[in-house]
């Protein structure tokens, strides 16, 4: 009810000049946009379905900025979001409609570089490759790569604990965030964690990691770097099925072999990559590729690619292609990098979902996705991290005709729900957002609910930081797609 | 002031009949422990110099029996602590004088073994090693490895987010614990985490995990189980200087090299090894000794001893020796397992602290440790986790020696300051519990500490869970020192 009026009230006029006078002494007058055609560039992150205009965005460039604009949201009673770079898939940084957003495009320093205790301190703004990119001339590299790496920033990555590649062997975001300098949605300023492994007292900074703005705004990160590994291979697998190459998934996890990173793409995805990309390292009549890369030292990798190669043919892989240097490997993974933009030329429009499902239930699941596609007469083209089980189905279709896109996203939850019946999750890596809080219910009951939402209140009594996402409302999911039918998207019906 | 109030309520002679009827209608009649012989037993944990005893001991065998029990405590406002095997050091299971302990020796029951998704769900009174032994026959066992690890029990791990010595490469209880079934301290019954490591919501496993018996009992705990390597082997170094060694260590993590497990031991625990064990393998006029374990590949191994050998020579190392066999693994191990009971045949008494700092600064650390030793006129001998910078420094004293104790808890503090002012931690994985409360503030401010209580009330609001322990209160450590000068260390004087 408190949320109901506190939207309510964002969206009749406020007396907006003294809160804009407000924040203008905090960072400034060019520090604050206001103007409507301005605001149009923050109306939506990369879900763009999902589209909402602030009354106002704020830029900070310090921490004390950050909790000065955060003090006059909490002065005003006014719901604020942040945002980093805008490229998450959940809608986590969707504003408020009317609402204020809180922009961190401004805090892009890195504060602190530590070689020797291996610890790197940024601002939120810092894009997540710059990292890698500061440390690289030192042998050293920062390990979760969401595919948006080159643009994507580490605020953000805080925000959803983003995954990639990688986060097979390494962890994802939270495993890499030593400490936390937080601002609360009361604007208090906060160090959480610090700069060791573990600490004693709860776990804040895990708690934080991940909470996707709902319980304040990171505005200093120290992240843990590793060294980079002496040797890295890649190996390119391709089966007749997607069974088999779900088996030798499961059978070189099973070795005992960790790989830094263990994708899959199925037929449909392989050959729109060839259309497109046409990195003529894919055979085209493949039921499924997989692609593995290991790292380490020299000899270890030597050895485990040639023991993977030889798993793979074991569990039916027609063909194992094996590359050492850069360039080759550059080239095997061109492909994958490239599959959601290939994707975007086998139909006008895709939808991408995310979700987890126990390793073991490859095979199985794949299976019921593809009789899902069948049912409803929508291509699936899948291409996802088979060695954490994280699935990501592209679902094709045409925007343009009318209703599709609310049959996509029944086919969409249809597949999360397999994922939870398989002992699964309802999102790897991009998180809950906007978009999927709706599903929450579907893996956590009532008091964990309730629970969490305690929990917010610690650091977001009055639910002013990033309210209506994360925690699911009322409203069912047949009730959220009505809405969407409208195509009036914006404003309190979507709550 | 509610604490307070609670804890004196508690003290009064309460009405325990009507009680002790209630915690025998959910656990049985024997169940519930209250003849004053019998309690003795529970009066303490492993920090045997605190000792309180509860009015009465509740031991139940199920999640709905501890839902019950801590009812009766909700219900009768009555403090309670959670106690899994008793074996931890730093006072977390001292039950509050004439309040109830609930005791989980009876929920010893491995409740499921999944090896293909490499899980084990079990019941928090199993002991750590059991779980090993449970899976160990298909090639799985459990990482985290505490010194105790044959007598404590995993609810104990998890509260106090154990370590061990393979913590260095495979991470701590937490990165170990997938999920929980709960019992908050009202009595509600929580699900959290679950089978995947990464779940969407607030991660409040990773919260529950080292929370101290603050936030509820687990009742059910799903732990992650990994493949036992194909080869293990140990090397030990022998260096003149304890500084040598410090160099080593760092050297050994620079190149990349990451040790299943890395210990240190100076000259004076050496000697007490070999006195005691009579190895025979440690040489008795090193200034320090390293062994170091590594795991993985055959082929991994092989070549990393050979390269961590010459680094260790390369930093000064005078002999290195390597093991592969179990046997001869075994044998190198056996002092260093040994040492703190050796510890104990170089003075009637000794003090193990528990403090962390930065891999870069232990050779300044240890030589603050060394002037301590000569300024108060102390022993001070040093058997540590070297890896993890996890010092566990023995003060050798003798009780009977009036007002020794008090020194050598002030030795303690300012090891304690120097591991803070190094940028290191009050507790390494010995927890903070009743002992190290008051040093609290020296890591966190009153917000972090506040936002910690406030994180608390979402799962136990009227603080009836483990009260007393964790949270700094207003004693001074000097007021302490007082209040067990007195040597009358029950009831309030303690808080």
């Amino acid at each position: 009810m408190f949320l109901k009026n506190l939207l309510s009230k964002a969206e009749k006029n406020q007396q907006w000049q003294p809160i804009i006078k407000a924040f203008e002494q905090v960072v400034g007058k060019d520090g604050v946009v206001q103007r409507k055609d301005e605001l149009l560039t923050y109306e939506c992150d990369g879900l763009a379905s999902y589209r909402q205009r602030p009354a106002v965005v704020v830029l900070p460039r310090t921490t004390e900025q950050v909790a000065g604009a955060v003090k006059v949201c909490n002065q005003y009673d006014l719901p604020w979001v942040a945002r980093g770079a805008g490229t998450g898939l959940s809608g986590g940084a969707l504003p408020i409609e009317n609402g204020v957003l809180i922009v961190t495009a401004r805090m892009n320093q890195i504060l602190e570089t530590d070689l020797p205790n291996q610890r790197v301190v940024v601002q939120p703004g810092v894009i997540n490759n710059w990292v890698t990119q500061a440390v690289s001339g030192k042998g050293f590299y920062y390990a979760p790569d969401p595919s948006s790496q080159i643009i994507c920033s580490i605020g953000g990555n805080v925000a959803e604990n983003s995954g990639g590649v990688h986060c097979l062997k390494y962890g994802v975001t939270t495993n890499h965030v030593l400490g936390l300098k937080i601002v609360t949605a009361e604007g208090s300023i906060l160090d959480i964690g610090g700069t060791l492994p573990e600490m004693p007292g709860y776990d804040l900074t895990g708690l934080f990691v991940g909470s996707e703005g709902t319980l304040g705004i990171a505005t200093e990160i120290t992240l843990r770097i590793l060294k980079a590994p002496e040797s890295v291979a890649v190996l390119l697998a391709d089966f007749e099925t997607i069974e088999e190459a779900g088996n030798a998934v499961a059978a070189i996890i099973g070795d005992g072999i960790i790989p830094a990173g263990m994708e899959m793409m199925d037929n449909l995805t392989t050959n729109a990559v060839e259309d497109v990309v046409g990195a003529g390292c894919y055979p085209r009549d493949a039921g499924a590729i997989l692609l593995v890369e290991l790292d380490g030292l020299e000899v270890e990798v030597t050895h485990n690619i040639e023991r993977t190669a030889e798993i793979c043919r074991k569990n039916g892989a027609r063909d194992t292609t094996i590359a050492k240097d850069a360039e080759k490997r550059a080239k095997l993974w061109k492909g994958r990098k490239a599959a959601f933009a290939a994707a975007g030329h086998l139909s006008p429009d895709y939808f991408v979902q995310d979700g987890v499902i126990p390793r073991t239930q490859l095979a199985t699941v794949l299976r019921d996705i593809e009789a899902l596609s069948k049912e409803y007469g929508y291509r699936i083209a899948n291409v996802f991290h088979a060695g954490d089980g994280n699935l990501h189905p592209l679902i094709l279709y045409d925007e343009s005709v009318e209703g599709s896109l609310e049959v996509v996203e029944e086919i969409g939850g249809e597949i999360l729900k397999r994922c939870v019946e398989a002992g699964g999750s309802i999102s790897g890596e991009h998180g809950i957002g906007a978009d999927k809080n709706c599903y929450m219910p579907q893996m956590f009951n009532q008091v964990d609910i309730e629970t969490m939402q305690y929990v917010r209140n610690a650091f977001n009594p009055k639910g002013l930081a990033n309210p209506t996402k994360l925690f699911p409302t009322p409203r069912t999911c047949g009730e959220a797609a009505n809405a969407k039918k409208t195509t009036e998207l914006k404003g309190a019906q979507l709550y």
